[in-house]
This record gives structure tokens, C-alpha cells and sequence, in this order.
């Protein structure tokens, strides 16, 4: 059974229901999502950058591309990859300046995002 | 008289909502909604190829763009035009394929679309 | 203490939330918030154009880019430069011209937009 | 017979060519381009805003979207309905606002249209 | 050896330079290049939609995306997959739909495309 | 006096015209320059993150955001705070992740750009 969640959710809500749905597009399309995973497992894995840095890479492209959703995988990705907020808060001022105003928001965003996560994981 | 939608309501409710401001911005700006709306007829319309069609591409485009009001509408016309879950499934990886990590989490969205759309149907 | 506001809460809340995190991201990266608000100041500031026609151009872009925060911000710094509904009216014609049925979409957010901060303003 | 002109031709030379495929378009979907005409046209025509203030905010969002042959248009458009260098500017000035880096780029592309198009208006 | 193509190429000659290029990265990359093309073949593999339907998706999003590399390749995806000039043209007719001005330029290139490959496939 | 630059430049080409650009634009908009100049002194310079690590964050979003400009301005930068090739493969893997194919399209761009850059460097 399919069930929506709030787009206001928390962003841990946020990424809980999306991995959810995501396991329902992989039973619908197994072969796409393989790929996909193989693509994302490519990405992130260390190589001549370490996951901490390719997660704040893909956290400052989340936001640029003014994705919620993205905020909340990747803020999530980031912290648990060893991100501190200093680090964190260094990559938003690269999106901001790639990405002016609307940035700007979304990078606001992303601080509800950390405190969020940072309070469940010390809960 | 305006009142505003909550952002998190599901699919249908944005939809009646969008289609609310649609008229309202109709009454405003005549000719800019005349121009819009031919536009929107003549990409829809069946011709080499059928609406199914064309509604299954801009439902892509609009994953792509990140856009959950865009998802309420072309869902919905995607739906009406005779889409089943599969073939909208099929649309999505296309899309997942064009616009990577973003495309995957609208994609999700679509799902929820979905669904809320065929309880509203069977309703 | 950092608090998350829903995003289906009403665009002067969302403002109002918006301008609380830019303030936690100021304190946090002095020197990025500096050199934004610099950027800001001189594009705003009244020259060739006035500041009203140029926030008209900030709420178009803000359509266009398809975000919310970003409407939230420039509805209300257009309404606060004399922008009537007419002029905004027109700029969103604009916005829909070079965007397409996105554009659509947050064009008819901007009317929610200006409906509640012109009841605020008038409260 | 369809001949492809070169992306690093001159923006004058850019628009006659987009000008012809339009024709060509037009011929192959003619009410697709009867649709999109009557939004260029609503959009355009002097209203709340006149032509220019709307050329240039066309002229913005061509920049924030990256579109070289939409700033060959838009940029021959505004100077057709009078739009000063200095207007050109505080138009881009907002456009770098809201676009970072990327705008920055394609507000340089500008500087180089409107040389060009001056230079043959003064022919 | 690397060497550039200027950008300014036909279509064919960028699809070839490109192909060439992503043969590098995958040298260089190869779990990455691996992981994408596993996305790329789930994703235009026939299923409940034909491939042919599948590259005119792709073809709508690139154009949407305004991205002059897409256009080489899903131009020519689309040609061998079948799609006759008719049936590209609906499918950018949606595209403009979706993405309004900008999407009518990028349309026109697929237009060069279209004429270039068939040129060199009737070559 | 004002000149205009093929787009098919080569990279370096590209920047140096781009560099010039905006020395014009600065004559014409110090402020808006100065602003944007404080921007981007603040987002690179070495904090919690260091100058190279930023530059590849600014490099993949210029990937993302499909900007050959930006390419050129951030290869550059990037490979002067002492990126590595495996370095920027690493980051342009994160760049087509959240991207797709168009980052991976422009992907391909940075390869060109990075051996351009080289072979002056080298010259």
C-alpha cells in the first residue's frame, strides 16, 4: 500500500518515505535501479577523494539543483561520512556563489537539515 | 477570494488548487492564458504522435525539472490519457537517466501521484 | 536552537523562517554573508532601473528557477518597492513565455504569495 | 534544404539562423508555432509594464537559463524597444543575483550581443 | 593524445568526439562508466514502452535541458531507434511546452541534427 | 572596444575573453563587481575546507549546470590549487551521479579543458 507523505516532513521523515518509494521502484524496475546503484556506489566510494568529500561535493550539486529530497540523502550522507558543520557550511558558500539567491535558500535549508539529523542521532 | 494550499497536500488537492489560480491568473492576463493554452493544445493534441505519448514525455520533462505541481497535473493527464504504472515506470528511468540523483527523488513523487490519483479514480 | 519550519507553512512564514537561518548562516561564515549581502545590496539598489522594475526581474528569475523561498522573498520586496498586482501580473507573463508550464505552476504561487502579504500588510 | 550554422557565429548571425528553423518548424507544426506565437505575443505587448521593461526581463532569465540563442533574441528585442547599455547592465546585475557564477559567464555573452547588434544597427 | 573538437562541430562530428571522450573517462573511471552504462542500457532496453519511445523521452529532456552533447546523441539514438521527423517534432512540441523560449532554440538545433545525420546516413 | 570570441575557443581562450568581459562589466558596474568579487573571495578562500577541495565543489556544479564558461574559470582555478587529474575524476563521477547524461556530456568537457589547461602550463 502507497501512502504519501508530507512534503513539510522533517527531513529524516523526508528520507525515510523516499527510501521506502525507492524500494517500490525497484521492485518495478529492478534493472534501472541496478543501475542506478551501481552508479551511485561508483560515485561515492573513496578513490582519490574520500566519501566525506565526494558527500559535500554532492550535497553543494543538491543544492544548487534546489532539491529537497537531495538535502535530505545527502546532509544524512554527509554527517554519517564524518562532515562537520563547519565543513558543511564551507560547502554551501560554494554553492551560493554558483548558485545566488535561490542557493541561498536552499542552503538555509540545509541547516534545518543538519540540526534535524544531529538531533535524532544524539536522541 | 485567494486562500493558499498547504504544499504538502496530496496530488489531487494541488492539482484542484493550481487549477483554482490557473482561472484566477486567466482573469487577470486573458490573452497570456488564450496564448498558453493554445500551446498547450497543440503539443497535446494526437498527431504522429498520441497523447499517451506526448503526456508520458511531459510528465519526464517534468521530473526532470523538479517540478511536484507539474507532477500533479501530468500525472493525472498521463492517467486520464490511458497510461498504465508500467509504462509511466518506463518514463521515469528515462528521466532518472537524464537528470541522475534529482530525477530519482521526483520520481518517487510520481508513485505517491499516482496512487492518490487511481484511490481518487476508484473511489 | 534551530527549529525547522514546515514548508507548507504561509510564504510571509517562510520568510520570516528564511531570514532566522540566513542569520545562523551569517554568524557561521561571516565573511560568504558579507560579500552575498554586497551582491544583493548593488543589484536592488535604484540606477538605470529602479528598484521596483528590478525586483520585478528578481520575481521572474525566482519563477523560472521554480523556487518558493525565492518568491517568497521577492513578492514581498516587490510589493514593498510599489509593485502593483498588475505589474507583477505582467512579469509573470513574461516568466511563463521563457518557462514553459513550470513557469506556469509557480506563476499561480506568486498569487497565493501576494494574497497573504497583502493581508498582512492590510492586517 | 537545412544547412547548420556554426555556435560560435555571431549573435546576429545566430538569430537569423534560429529565425529560419523557426520558419522551418513553424512549416512542419504550424499550430504548435500559432500557440507559442500568441504567448510571445501576449507576453510581450505593453500592458502594466511596457516592451522594454519585458525585453529586458527576458533578456534576465535568458541569462540565468544559459541560453545563447535566447540572449541573440532578447537582446535584439530589448534594444529594438529601447533599451539602454545601462539598462542592459542593471538587468544583468540582477540576473547575476540570481544566478551566482554561471550568470556571471552568460552576462559577459551579453556585453559581446549587444556590441554586435550596435555594430550593424550603425552599419 | 587529447585533442579538442570546436564546439561549433556538426552534430555528427560531436557525437564522435564525445563518444571519444567518455572511452577516456572510462579509462579513467571505469566502476563510474560501468555504473552509467548499466543506467543508460535499463534505461532505453524496450519494455512496457518500445525504445524508440524512450529516445524521444530523451530527446524532449535534453532539449528541455538545453544541452547541445544530448542533442548529438539522442538525435541519432532516436533516428536508428525508428522515429521518423514527424515524431521528433511532436515530441519537441512538448518539450517547448514544458520549457517555454529556451526550449523553442534548443528545438531548432534538433532540427540541424536531424538533417545532418540523415545527410550522412544517406551519405 | 569590443570584441567577440568564437564559443568554439579553446578553454583557455574562452577564460582569457571572459576575464576581459568582466573587467568591462566592472567599468560599467563597480559596485555589482565588488559584490560579486566579495562573494567569491569569501566561497574560496581556505576555511574548514581548503581552496583545491572547493574548486572541485565549484567544478562539479559547473558540470551540473551544463556552463562551459564555468568550466574553463574552474578547470583553471582548480588545477592551480593543485587538483589532480584523479582528483577531478573523482569529482566529476559526483557531477554525473546528480547530473546524468548531461553531466555526463559536460563531464567530457572538463577532460578537454583540464588538457588544454595542461599543455599551456607545460608550454
Amino acid at each position: 500500500m502507497s501512502t504519501s507523505l508530507p512534503s513539510n516532513a522533517s527531513y529524516p521523515d523526508q528520507l525515510a518515505h523516499i527510501q521506502d518509494q525507492m524500494g517500490a521502484l525497484g521492485n518495478a524496475a529492478p534493472s534501472l535501479m541496478q543501475g542506478f546503484g551501481g552508479l551511485h556506489k561508483a560515485a561515492s566510494a573513496p578513490g582519490a577523494l574520500d566519501t566525506k568529500t565526494k558527500e559535500l561535493i554532492a550535497l553543494a550539486i543538491a543544492v544548487s539543483a534546489r532539491c529537497d529530497g537531495c538535502i535530505a540523502f545527502h546532509t544524512n550522507d554527509a554527517l554519517k561520512a564524518g562532515a562537520s558543520r563547519e565543513e558543511i557550511t564551507d560547502a554551501l558558500g560554494v554553492a551560493v556563489l554558483m548558485g545566488g539567491g535561490p542557493a541561498m535558500i536552499y542552503a538555509t535549508h540545509v541547516l534545518d537539515a543538519v540540526s534535524q539529523f544531529e538531533h535524532i542521532n544524539a536522541g
